[in-house]
């Protein structure tokens, strides 16, 4: 079925067909495809597209990571799924970010195929694909990072990640910056620094933000983030949001072709 | 893995592995494991239960199906998945009534499957496994209908609708019920009698509905519905418990093993 540029809901639609696609090939399991649906919700009370205070946030995440000495981006099924070019636009833009495959359900099947989407996409450098250390006090394959990746970074960022391993990085004392539309998850509340945001245009404007700074832009080293306000701030614009849609009248209908 | 009954989210995990294998026999397409992820999401907020404005609304629309002369149930893939005894007692207590395959992802294999699971629940006859009718403004497969079904009921009970064909069908002057537990849907903006609840909860009392109309008990024809206001309830519920989410206490780390 071809999806239509004028149905309103079109990029949705297209993020979920790639994410359907991805699925099939093996890359997304259902479990991404149910957590990618909850997202969407909040998305949607969020007015799908990044607050200022989100903006605020990627911004503070690019100066972080430039000025980290051991960056490192985690990637899963659904980031390599979704934001393959964004991830390699971030790689380039910041040569010494270690790019990770870091899978909840990890086989050394869906490991490979997140290394290759993500060599596809221009990253020439693949961590995580053979796990060599374990993070502490977790259990199982969840466990498994790189050496020269996650397991030594001093700045993670951990896009669409699992609660418990937020808490297991930030408990050794790594900077967390989390991207997670929830902004009640127990990710978005570990991290140093949460990023309330789709991740395609979080990990976009990270991107061009990198690219700025690594072009000679004015870069605030140590800027601090209060990752408590950012929380709230999300939270106050789905508030807003709710209350105004509860009181406004009911949308025209739009012309259809 | 086996779910223990004392889980806090066991229901919804039941649920959830019920979609799985449904998605794994080819029922639930992997769009349709999104779109359930999205609902968790929203239900999440709601309480994972019926509001008494959700209550409301269920009983309205048995009153609407009851009082109509060509009422039909709308029967996609994520609904059969989910609630095809519920919507085998709505056929039983009010035999009247269409029930009508009508999948977003239309193949012939898929509407077959669909019609099988509905048989197996107890429908005897399934309309819309052999589309012959369209629904104008609509394009490609999503315009086909039944033309004893769909097409010229006055009633139609569309649970887990998509927003183009909710609006299609009451540009058509036909009457719209949907269940959906997002309130800023386009599907929920559309119909005229919108329930924001699980399909499974909906489905299952306005059965218990008809079945006590049908025995007998008090009908009022033509019972108005405040649309706007249903809506606005169900966003005011969500910003209230979203707003208590927020305050409560960070929760405590589970123990890990």
């Amino acid at each position: 079925m071809r999806l239509s540029p004028r149905h309103p809901r079109y990029e949705s639609l297209v993020v979920r067909r790639s994410l359907a696609d991805a699925h099939r090939s093996g890359l997304v399991v259902p479990e991404g495809l149910i957590a990618h649906g909850r997202g969407e919700a909040f998305d949607y009370f969020l007015g799908e597209r990044t607050t200022p205070s989100a903006r605020r946030a990627e911004r503070a995440a690019a100066e972080w990571l430039y000025s980290a000495r051991r960056p490192v981006v985690s990637v899963n099924g659904n980031v390599a799924a979704l934001a393959a070019a964004e991830v390699a636009r971030i790689a380039r833009a910041l040569p010494r970010a270690g790019v990770e495959v870091n899978l909840f359900h990890r086989t050394p099947a869906r490991a490979r195929q997140v290394a290759r989407a993500l060599r596809k996409a221009g990253v020439r450098e693949v961590l995580g694909v053979r796990a060599d250390a374990r993070i502490p006090r977790l259990p199982s394959d969840r466990a498994w990072v790189d050496r020269r990746g996650l397991y030594r970074a001093d700045v993670c960022l951990i896009p669409l990640e699992d609660g418990d391993r937020a808490q297991a990085l930030r408990a050794r004392g790594q900077k967390v910056i989390s991207v997670d539309l929830n902004p009640l998850s127990r990710t978005s509340r570990t991290a140093n620094l949460p990023i309330v945001d789709d991740v395609v245009r979080a990990l976009g404007h990270i991107a061009g933000d990198l690219e700025r700074l690594s072009a000679g832009g004015r870069l605030v080293r140590g800027r601090p983030f209060d990752a408590r306000a950012a929380l709230a701030d999300a939270l106050r614009t789905i508030d807003r949001r709710l209350i105004r849609a509860a009181r406004a009248p009911r949308r025209k209908r739009r012309p259809r072709s």
